[in-house]
């Protein structure tokens, strides 16, 4: 066809001509949580997790899966991510990030599913959950989750561990006050190696402020508690 | 519907009943090319250019868009990224890495369309490109591009001027012998700063090995020639 104007092309385009496809969100929530240490002497342990749903529905029903859901026509990627996080978690107004559009050709079992992931990083002790549990990274990855979600969660885990390094986003996950070594806990869980604590407080320095505050724990000399300087940039 | 089991479930199940959605994915690649300076005493200068090709169909016919095309049903993104750039532009075999996925509402006319953005970086002199054409970064800038492009190659630039830092994807786009200062050149525009020579040599020394060849250029002493060190990381 020979169309004279771009109206007359359109009038004529007919967007059921092709093999359907559809687009998702999954939605990667990392936090921080204690996990009690069976050594009383020792501090409770910190590690790092991810928030995962138990379907309800076919296809994988009863396996443990990324929030997710399907993208409507009027909606933007990331308000669709907004939607699916409020709606199968409980959780609203946190830090989210595109992470990666994963696109394999048989990862749905129903049709065609391209999904668009994002990766959102949340202070436990701030947000209450519904509907949604927190599995330790080591746990999930020993899990069946549903579709390429074992996947998925091993790519955030990835970028996490890069980009802590360069920014801030560590904060978000973060109570508002911390100390120097339960921070340095958490930058250890997720690059996987232990730091110099004299080092890593020199590179840390300068992206926190001193409270007037210091953590009571019994059997050791108080700690004190920091919190993120304001003027420290965002991301 | 109570299904007994999965497979009845997708028996029932039907792709067409949703409102449609297609998947694209769009092309950005990046390459090093010289621009004669009119200053006759100063060596062509460098600039980052973009890849375009002017469409030849509706919608956005005559405008200049970055080579993309409909994600098929048997192919990956990273697939049909591949499979667009060699029938759009000739290039084959070249550094790709996703971008983001851009899923604004309106951003097509024909109808729901997610796109799905892929980087390439060339090095301009061993390549040979056909149907499509380089634009400095600041001309492409210039142009409507079709649909949002403007939008992803601004994206793309940004995401390049961070990458340069950390890794050393810039060897994509170096010919296999430079200079030094040719190579300070390129980060320089990339990063859209100068910076110190020394500095730079220092920073930069380690990912480089000496060759026995100097660059020929009249009115200055000649420059030693560099390749990227072999062992150096890839990215």
């Amino acid at each position: 066809m020979n169309y004279s104007n771009e109206n007359e092309f359109l009038k004529d385009y007919d967007p059921e001509q092709y093999s359907p496809v559809a687009v998702t969100v999954d939605c990667v929530v990392f936090g921080i949580t204690k996990v009690s240490s069976e050594n009383y002497r020792k501090l409770d342990k910190q590690s790092l997790n991810v928030l995962l749903v138990k379907r309800k529905d076919y296809p994988c029903k009863g396996q443990y899966a990324l929030p997710g859901g399907f993208v409507g026509q009027d909606e933007t990627l990331e308000e669709a991510a907004v939607k699916v996080l409020k709606h199968k978690t409980g959780l609203d107004d946190i830090f989210l990030e595109q992470l990666y559009t994963f696109g394999d050709v048989n990862r749905d079992p129903r049709m065609r599913v391209i999904s668009c992931a994002y990766v959102s990083l949340v202070n436990t002790e701030n947000v209450s959950i519904s509907d949604a549990e927190w599995f330790t990274v080591e746990e999930a990855a020993e899990l069946p989750l549903a579709f390429d979600h074992n996947k998925i969660v091993q790519e955030a885990v990835m970028r996490l561990r890069g980009k802590i390094s360069y920014t801030d986003i560590v904060f978000y996950m973060m109570p508002e006050k911390f100390t120097v070594s339960s921070l340095q806990e958490v930058y250890e869980i997720i690059l996987g190696k232990k730091l110099i604590p004299a080092a890593f407080r020199r590179t840390i320095a300068d992206k926190l402020e001193e409270t007037d505050e210091f953590e009571k724990s019994a059997g050791h000399r108080p700690s004190r508690l920091y919190r993120k300087k304001l003027n420290s940039k965002d991301t």
